[in-house]
């Protein structure tokens, strides 16, 4: 053991109590009723930094919530790494849903639970640890310049933009993301494409206030029935998005992903019966779901909502009806394109007697596919064989993960992912956690990695 | 003007008071979060009943809201008439819509706001005031019986069985009903039929939680597709319910409504201006939109929900998605027959890898028809020409009323509405209210229909 794990070892229970009380910061990016928070979270990462050693800590303004930067050149021959992660977290809804309070950090059995935990506050704090055992010990073998943005769960919309804008500062030879969950908590892999998102809201709307079922019923327009009618007209009848012109430049996946698709042995009742769902009839095969889960265009409603949904009864026609959606996009899809054809199909199919609106949320962002042949990739998979024992596959990852198509796009490098968290940790969900043990193996993981890019 | 005439307008003031004394109680009969205000508002009547000088007052239970009952035999020669209402109120949601507080009336340009204000505790208020200003002048003419519910806006579910049990006591030659507001303002009109109804509840169940929508975005099942899916399965394009054997039992409505239909000259673009919704292109007839509001079985949509409906974006698969439904139904349909019909079809369309729970509100209540040659209609027509100076039309009513029916099945008497209140008033809408010209000219119009029944 080198003389930075050694430290790790007798640091871990600082290691999780920064953890505990990083995710103590409800920094929701969506609400606004949580605005106190996020300043708050961004500081937190500045202590964090400074602690690790970095005399370059800023604050960076981006029109929406702030990215943190900071830097540390030790040597200008020596290779540069750019850190990327996110202080921002999900809303916790439904709350009655959570063991324990979400922002209350509780550790039962080797797991800390709390909203952020592993989306991205834990995986974040296993690098901003990692730098902070070399900076303690033996020094950082490489130049290491960080940022991170706190508007991650909500598309990052201003992050594109930014990265643009400081392009020369962020200038490194490759860039590894805290972000980014291995999909399996038992199979090494890596993440070498990621779909996309674009986010909107749609809204129908009818008379313009709550009528009386009883007295209007029949003869008033009902916006529930409009939208209904609507949105049914999006996907046809297995689930496939049917709206023209929604995939027509997408292009065709790594063919090395379907050979970690095949290879995967994935399970697909398990599946259904770990989500708690019941088992469709006919099942798809794992090549299909799969498929279905990486390679294939999504359009997610998100949520519904108009009208009266408390208890009883309440005999009224709602004024509005809503629906939240969003679309995982993937490569070759054009963010913009897809939402005007969204807009174009719902438009069309919007009965006469109603008003339509269609609100995007932020500009979205496109897929991202890794550089199979990226050097800092092939050093990544031998830290992780290392450590896990196995290794690790390539595959692709449903979510999105903006940065790796704006760190590409802008910058012109390939971009690793290097999180520790799992996707089985209910991140966007009730009760989300992060493993300690993934804490322990992800900060000596870090360290080598940094070490042999060095 | 007789003696009683004169007391009612010497005690105007008290008269209005006593409305909004009376809305002061958020007798809310759907949500037990008020279930409190229910005995109070019952406790409420009671007292105006004593004041109007009944000897007997009684809380009926139920197995639900209490009823309030009296009587007052003033001579068993002379005929007795039973009165109909209900103490009990809408949910007031949306709440950002009141101008003033629902539950704190305000008079404003003669008009009193509150929530409970047309429906029906104004219109109540009128019979009871009337009965009291009897009471000091010249002595009831006839023996009376009070009938109030409190179940009336949750559908009724204890009224029928209570009237059954209670037959012997409520024995009578007649019943008025203070309930079932009139059609305009501008134009008497008297309520021979109206539409029946019931309520139920649908939830869509997929995963156990809600999911993240990157991850599994494509892959597990999303309630909010299968629902919209399934409820669009319930209507064509024209909004006509296509629900197999929904309205096989309909029975053609008296075409004597049909003719106040074409003698109303209903304006549909006003209609379509004066709830505030876009004009439908094409507009439909006169003919065709009142037909459909008083004549055709609806099924609408009053609520539905699912996932993530705050501000901004959350990336999630909801577990659930709920739909609320109600029907109104016309004669010769039965609400089980409805129900029945309804889940099938909800269950024909229910996609493989879902669960569906269908829940029923209460039993519902079937359609009321009257009888046209009811000599206690032709009284009440006589009376409402006078006051109002022109001979009232015979209108169907879309809303429900479902005493007209239980009455006529349990009692074996016609009833009569005689409601002041008026259907643009807004009741189950934000911002109801109670026009105090109709309360005088109300009062009015019962004293000299009890005089007249004597």
């Amino acid at each position: 053991m080198s003389a930075a794990e050694d430290w790790l070892a007798a640091h871990e229970a600082e290691g999780v109590e920064t953890i505990a009380a990083f995710c103590r910061i409800p920094s929701l990016s969506a609400d606004p009723a949580y605005r106190e928070a996020i300043p708050e979270a961004a500081g937190f990462v500045e202590a964090r930094l400074a602690e690790a050693g970095f005399g370059t800590v800023e604050r960076i303004e981006t029109g929406g919530h702030p990215c943190v930067y900071a830097e540390r050149i030790v040597d200008p021959a020596k290779p540069t790494v750019l850190v990327y992660g996110h202080y921002d977290v999900q809303p916790p809804d439904p709350l009655d849903k959570w063991r324990s309070p979400p922002f209350e950090p509780e550790v039962r059995d080797d797991r800390l639970y709390a909203r952020g935990a592993a989306d991205d506050k834990g995986p974040l704090t296993v690098a901003l640890h990692a730098l902070r055992a070399l900076h303690e010990t033996s020094g950082l073998p490489l130049n290491v310049k960080v940022l991170v943005e706190g508007e991650e769960e909500s598309g990052s919309p201003h992050f594109a933009p930014t990265v643009a804008r400081m392009r020369d500062r962020l200038a490194c030879d490759l860039v590894v993301s805290a972000d980014g969950a291995m999909w399996r908590a038992d199979l090494p892999s890596v993440t070498v494409a990621s779909r996309g998102m674009v986010a909107l809201d749609v809204e129908v709307a009818g008379a313009g206030k709550d009528l009386h079922s009883g007295r209007h019923g029949g003869s008033a327009p009902n916006p529930v029935r409009a939208l209904v009618r609507m949105l049914a007209g999006l996907h046809d009848d297995e689930g496939r998005v049917i709206v023209p012109g929604f995939a027509d430049d997408a292009t065709p996946p790594d063919p090395r992903i379907g050979e970690a698709i095949r290879a995967s042995g994935f399970d697909v009742s398990a599946y259904f019966d770990g989500i708690g769902a019941p088992r469709p009839d006919p099942l798809p095969s794992a090549e299909e779901l799969l498929t279905r889960q990486w390679l294939i265009p999504t359009l997610e409603f998100n949520g519904i909502s108009g009208g009266y949904a408390g208890e009883g009864t309440k005999t009224v026609i709602p004024a509005t009806a809503r629906a939240k959606i969003t679309c995982r996009l993937v490569a070759g899809q054009e963010p913009d394109a897809v939402v005007a054809a969204i807009e174009a199909q719902l438009r069309a199919l919007l009965p006469p007697g109603y008003a339509l609106e269609v609100h995007r949320h932020g500009p979205g962002s496109a897929a991202f596919a890794s550089d199979p042949d990226l050097p800092g990739l092939k050093v990544a998979e031998e830290v992780l064989e290392e450590i896990m024992g196995r290794r690790p596959l390539r595959v692709a990852m449903g979510a999105t993960i903006p940065i790796g198509e704006v760190f590409q796009r802008y910058l012109g490098r390939g971009v690793v992912f290097f999180s520790f968290a799992t996707a089985d940790e209910d991140y966007h969900a009730p009760n989300e956690f992060f493993r300690l043990s993934s804490f322990r193996k992800g900060c000596i993981a870090w360290i080598r990695l940094l070490e042999r890019l060095a």
